[in-house]
């Protein structure tokens, strides 16, 4: 049932293996080059003769956690809604993400804080290397199910390298504007997931067709991972934002935006449901589009209203998109798209980049006055118009789309090397692969599920 | 299974009309009246020459936060203890509340914050929504299982409305103090729903008895409500206070009191409980009366030792409430109150309005010093004694029951209105009749709770 | 099945008599001894001339809430892994870690901040007792299933008092650093709990061998805790630290320590586990041991890269502890360790001690500059070197495992009084002889389990 002997005894090296190569480089890499920086270090921090209650740490570090709460519960819970996938969903979650903070420390540190051959981290590196794995696990949700963990752990250590370079050209070499990530996390994420799924295509996955669903204990599961998604994502949109009114606003938007995109999606979901019934599927994913939406407009003076404008939009976008569009691109372009993340992220962060087209073309030194510069410092600095800056979103956007799709392809190419031990596709979707199950060693001839009916009688 | 073709044709327009409908008015009402306040605007902000890190943002938000998890997974889950209802407890929860943030924003901004004809927003405005939301929740929790989600967007769009007027006629005319709202949130949303069910009365509601209970795993995700809702109690109660001290001891008083009524839950449940057991309903609950019977007092003076007594004294009214209270209730008033909220939320919401009339009443110039200021200003200021600040809030009480009775008598009529599709009473307390319920389709003859035993024998 | 009516009768009574009798106790000493300090009471704040935005709440508060979501929902969901003891494992966490807040606060208040006859209490006091709190918890693990609340409460009572005690003797005799209780909260609690444990040996436990397990569903609501928990522990260390880089500092260590026990976890589990497979119960708790291991250290300056070795090394070590040693420490040494708490606070709490003793030890002027007060105040203040420093360490680990086992030993002796009901073997790990269990009135005959198959059949 788990697999031949041969596979097993593969997987019992390959895995621990990856795990100790893995770890034993990121340690080394920190070793020679991470470093506290002025305000997490004993001595330095003391030099610059701060008050202690300045520290950055009580700025970001409750934004930070909020984040982390998404990243974790909030992705690991919303992909546990498989009826038995909850184990792998939850926990191959838990490992990516872990390996990706690590790694993208060191990624982005190189790209982004290298200071005298050192990179120094501190709570906003805490921040972006949770933004990181964030885009990893939108990635994971393309292939979730029809992947092992050491496939998963080599896509991070790739994606993380295209997502430290993508968000370096587009933040430092271009100049864009992306708080939020609807470029940077969203879109990129979605894409690379997209095309990597597009390369591992399975025609036969219908063999496993029976465990591609939920159950309706999954299905609460995973709107712990919806919720805690939704409620913190105000945090996570403004947790790289400047200090002050502009993290205020880039939350204020967000939350307006959640509000309407969950209205959107209930309103849709019954309007196109079977007997006006409401789809689980989109109130966990398409309720969430408000926040993917508002990732680069929301620190700009989108306003209130525009904030319920945009969130409606997406909301509405990405429930159709579970309907109609997902059947679509498996069917012709051969996209097997476990949870969606087209339609929660790869839609609503197209749409969320163009608006922030849009909200950077329409600025005026009126609105902004002396904020100006800290939204858009070139436009202030009178380097750049806002129809330029407007620009350079837009082709920010290209970048990405590009970016992701390369290194999509590529990472396809990655997973396919035989050796990495892909679940034959009747096993898709079925933790027992991975996974000691509970019961299953008991009485295997009730199957896999027995487990949820344990025998107590003596 | 679902009801009649037609009811389902209605069904599947009149939810979405509606939503629709609710969201178009709030956002064309956004877009004249709602503005970025000075805290969050580009300009205004810098016209203030603050430092970034004074921005009120930093020192709301994380209270703001824990309220929003209060609001969404504590609502939410407690909820859902029902066995077969946990998509509805989740879905309605979520599509209400975020209902209820957008229209409370413009209720409240219209009664307390208009300038120069704009509502401004930042933080204390969704602070204060997010209040209003509970509120609307707590009304949920009578009717849970017996209103369709049509129904429900007209009772909060009628109880936004009241509840706004109650607590602008409380807090802005009658200059009464309730941080917490054991007046303003609790007995209005319980006496509200309250009378809301009563009008709503089904006589034959045994029907659905089968499907009034939990089963062992609802239990546990009813935990997760409970759990989060009374750690982050203290949040709740101090979110709208005066900075510092006040919003200190308020965070405080919270905590002890509902370590005391935690304490006094478990022994009246053992104490009444059949065999000495204890009672999930109760654990759940009641030991979260503790937080509503400070949200009054809990801003004053009340000393640890009042906490701990208020709290104790209201874990164990709401346990005895629960136990032999609400039979009484369905069976000579004929209110069938769903999650007990009379328990949990009326009797412990009267008992803290009394307690803040007593805590009032017994205030000293000695006890509050210059603190005196911001817990009771109008005293401080020489417009009022004590003994008349006491009896304002005992007034303030009578005037809560008053909006929440005729509210509540209200929106019972209008709920009423045949074509809004209650659900009929043998399917009451079922998410079948509003949701797809995964499984349902594949083996119909095995009825609705085949999901839970999903048939995975290819 | 839920005992004799004698046992039933005893019960009903010496719960709910002991629940009033440790309140009552702890209200009258609250009363006499308890009051707001200088941070939490309106006169005295007002008295100081501070800015509002200055009062500590603003600092501690949210670390405080991170550590509370621990105690209550980290703590309450990895212990409700068990088949049928879910009820328990969240409401005896509950019950005790509400107890243990009130009486803590009066133990750690007697202890380290009486003045002139009062315990002041505000945010600190909050964030010490919930750290008492924890160390309860660890103990609750080791005799999880095994005990009654009755019991549960008495160990409580005894523990906090010698956790309070040994506190005192680390932090305030000694001057030993233990900013996130390596030593104070996991060693201490953790063999507190195995002496324990051991003292109440059942030598016949196999006849409750069928509940020992968890189910599915049961694993998926224990990751709830563990996430949680990983989640937030950056917090929990850093929590009572001084404020600025030294709390910064701690959040980042424990941060990249909990990265590199994930993935030492999954390595390990994967090496060791049957054809490969990873096991639940190492992922739920060893992947936590991260956080253990720098609850010394993580305040110090261990660099990133130290916060990393120390991480894997103790994911590593618990991982084989769960395979190899939990059954001998069973088998051989007699003692019944449910949760595996010697694995996750009993041996990365010692190793944490012993990486204080080593990292105290190499300490230098130039790498803590003026930071070296807050870390080391003695050293800086040259009444100690840092090899007396790291000597003192190493005796505070002594003082702890000396009064973790007398006390434990204690306990055990305390909670065998056989008047205090402790559950037969048979009916270990299960719920229904303490809770109302849902179903099992309607038809008895199909056993505990038929609460998980409710009849809808009319």
């Amino acid at each position: 049932m788990a697999g031949s002997p041969r596979r097993a005894a593969s997987r019992r090296l390959q895995l621990p293996l990856l795990c100790l190569l893995l770890q034993g480089a990121t340690a080394i890499l920190f070793a020679v080059f991470v470093r506290y920086n002025h305000e997490t270090d004993a001595a330095l921090w003391r030099w610059g003769n701060h008050s202690n209650v300045d520290n950055e740490f009580y700025f970001r570090y409750p934004s930070f956690q909020d984040v982390h709460v998404m990243v974790f519960v909030g992705f690991g819970f919303l992909m546990a809604f498989l009826q038995r996938y909850g184990f792998s969903s939850l926990g191959f979650t838990f490992l990516l993400a872990a390996f990706a903070l690590q790694w993208s420390t060191l990624v982005q540190g190189f790209l982004h804080s290298m200071h005298q051959g050192h990179i120094h981290v501190g709570v906003e590196s805490m921040i972006n290397a949770d933004f990181c794995a964030g885009a990893v696990l939108i990635s994971f949700g393309a292939v979730l199910g029809k992947t092992g963990p050491a496939q998963l752990l080599l896509m991070a250590l790739l994606e993380t390298v295209l997502f430290g370079i993508n968000e370096f050209v587009l933040l430092s070499l271009l100049g864009v504007k992306d708080a939020g990530g609807s470029m940077t996390i969203h879109t990129f994420g979605a894409y690379f997931g997209l095309v990597l799924s597009r390369v591992l295509y399975r025609p036969q996955l219908e063999k496993s067709k029976h465990l591609q669903g939920s159950v309706y204990h999954s299905d609460l599961f995973a709107m712990i991972g919806t919720i805690f998604l939704w409620i913190f994502w105000p945090s996570f949109n403004s947790a790289p934002t400047t200090l002050g009114d502009g993290q205020h606003r880039t939350a204020l938007n967000t939350y307006y935006s959640l509000t309407a995109s969950t209205l959107g999606t209930f309103a849709l979901s019954a309007l196109v449901g079977e007997h006006g019934r409401l789809d689980m599927v989109h109130i966990q994913n398409a309720a969430l589009a408000g926040g993917v939406v508002v990732g680069t407009a929301g620190e700009m003076m989108l306003t209130p209203f525009g904030a319920l404008a945009a969130g409606f939009l997406a909301g509405t976008v990405s429930t159709l998109g579970y309907k109609f569009f997902t059947p679509i691109l498996e069917a012709k372009f051969k996209v097997q798209d476990t949870c969606g993340v087209h339609n929660l992220h790869g839609m609503p962060g197209v749409l969320g980049a163009l608006l922030g087209v849009l909200v950077a073309g329409l600025a005026t030194h009126e609105a902004y006055g002396e904020g100006l510069d800290s939204v858009f410092p070139l436009v202030a600095a009178g380097q750049r118009t806002t129809a330029s800056q407007a620009m350079h979103q837009l082709f920010g956007l290209f970048v990405t789309l590009t970016f992701a799709s390369v290194g999509g392809g590529l990472g396809g190419l990655l997973l396919r090397l035989p050796f990495l031990g892909s679940p034959p596709d009747p096993q898709c979707y079925e933790d027992q692969v991975y996974w000691e199950v509970p019961g299953e060693h008991e009485d295997e001839a009730q199957g896999p599920l027995r487990a949820e009916e344990p025998d107590t009688r003596a």
